[in-house]
């Protein structure tokens, strides 16, 4: 450990990386334009009276500008709001083209919509090496409740709230017994999600097998036996030549003859229609087990859940 | 909007709290003793030469110690060290009580583990309303690859990153044939998840109706006969007393007769013999499909799933 150290940039960066942060956009109002750029350095500082901070790079062309103004902006930005903070750091755009504003004192540009804007008096310019430490004193302020964007390993990010740990059963002891592995919750999610539609095979007097080929069908129509065969082999059922012809009795597949390995079978008209109902409540109930989720973290699930389903995603 | 307002303190607590922040552990030696504190008002500053800033109230013990010493270290905390977090912000404890230290310059202590971690000398003290600001001069630094612990709206959280806009396929226009909805990503994890053990019922010969009663019972022995019913109806699934006959006839269940709606149903050591080896296998599965998951994704995963689910989890 020494005094004074070169350090490789990267590194430095990197390190510094590892403190997650949100995303702010800061605006201000120049001589002659609006001037606002994406920033992640803000920090609160004081309550009494109410303050905040962030900072800028000497060598930015904004500098000048902040640091004759008397009042600036700051914007948290939600999580749906990635795209605001890749256009306010994009040089040489017109930033606030077609951005709803709001103005403030001095005529400063706010934007309407995001997680929480401070508006600031300049009360500090504190000199920070490369950079500028501008601290605000908050004059005005407005929050919603919104999720908001993240910021860490140059990357961006959401949110996830820790439940509490009182929430969380212990695993019981008896492995039989626990409704709370992950086998046990992706089970009881796969029936909760398709539960308006879960008897309506059985209501059309279809068999399981009958609808596992139809949905296979409806993924992709014209599959050959031995292709349907290997599906359901996939997934621990056996297809038998009676479930075909069963289901070409009932007009709702046609199938080559003679009927063997090769043959493609393919959903009549009868069987498509009936399969896009099912989808149709499969979706309907679908919604209604996502209630009280917001977009993202239904993106966030979905993205968990095709990692661990990746292995079967391919299919011949 | 006016130039001095009084606020109401919790509505602008609550608005700062919008600004999703890492948490760290800031550290130095006092003339006597070890100090440390929680903050999540870190900010990193300057490149050339290296700067972070973090603010501690004035009204803080610590706050003559830190104004006096010429070093600290900060430490940035990771997803699983939230139990740090909480014990240096908890007064009147040893704080530093078993937590495994290396010391730095004046011999200032810091933390082994973390996800990343800045030795300063102070370098710069200013004013900042009821908050000293403290810049320091990074003198070293080190830096793991761990996911971050975070802090929002006074809970604690963790990191998501969000995946790139493009490895998002648009949702197929045939909504038969699209594979990225929810519904087929939950049906793909189910199946992934219990791979190995999927067509192990079918070796032991049992069918799918028979393997269902034998899980309900090894999640709860002793049901009533009616009750495995509305389990299995709940699941689109039929009951038939045919499948109970064979099971007591393959002795892997026990039965009280008369076999009608009330009778109970016992599991026989043969048959709870055969349920421990298959959930055995559905862990080696589970465990295979959450390679590469660390421990809070997991977390997530199911707390999600848990809420997916919810309305299925109280079982009669």
């Amino acid at each position: 450990m020494q005094a004074t150290k070169s350090f490789d940039d990267r590194s430095l960066r990197t390190a510094l990386g590892a403190f997650a942060t949100g995303v702010t956009i800061v605006t201000t109002r120049g001589p002659q334009n609006d001037v606002g750029l994406t920033a992640n350095s803000f920090s609160s500082v004081s309550l009494k009276p109410p303050m905040v901070l962030w900072s800028l790079a000497k060598s930015s062309p904004n500098i000048d500008v902040f640091r004759s103004t008397r009042h600036f902006s700051v914007h948290i930005l939600s999580a749906e709001q990635e795209y605001l903070s890749t256009r306010f750091a994009t040089k040489g755009i017109d930033k606030f083209e077609g951005v709803a504003l709001e103005r403030g004192p001095d005529d400063i540009p706010m934007l309407s919509e995001c997680s929480a804007r401070f508006v600031c008096r300049t009360a500090f310019q504190y000199e920070g090496g490369d950079h500028v430490i501008f601290v605000g004193e908050v004059t005005d302020f407005m929050h919603t409740k919104r999720s908001p964007l993240l910021f860490h390993g140059g990357r961006y990010g959401m949110l996830f709230q820790k439940e509490a740990a009182h929430s969380h059963p212990a695993e019981a002891s008896d492995a039989l017994r626990s409704s709370d592995d992950l086998h046990s919750l992706i089970s009881q999610s796969w029936f909760r999600i398709r539960r308006e539609a879960i008897q309506e095979p059985q209501r059309r007097g279809w068999t399981e097998g009958e609808y596992a080929v139809l949905r296979e069908l409806g993924r992709e129509d014209g599959l050959r036996f031995s292709q349907i065969e290997a599906l359901h082999r996939d997934h621990g059922q056996v297809l038998t030549p009676e479930v075909v012809r069963t289901l070409a009795a009932q007009g709702l597949v046609r199938v080559s003859e003679p009927l063997d390995a090769d043959s493609e079978i393919w959903m009549s008209p009868a069987g498509r229609q009936a399969i896009i109902e099912i989808v149709a409540m499969l979706r309907a109930s679908e919604e209604e087990a996502l209630e009280g989720f917001d977009p993202s973290e239904v993106q966030l699930l979905k993205q968990l859940l095709r990692r661990v389903g990746s292995e079967l995603m391919p299919r011949p």
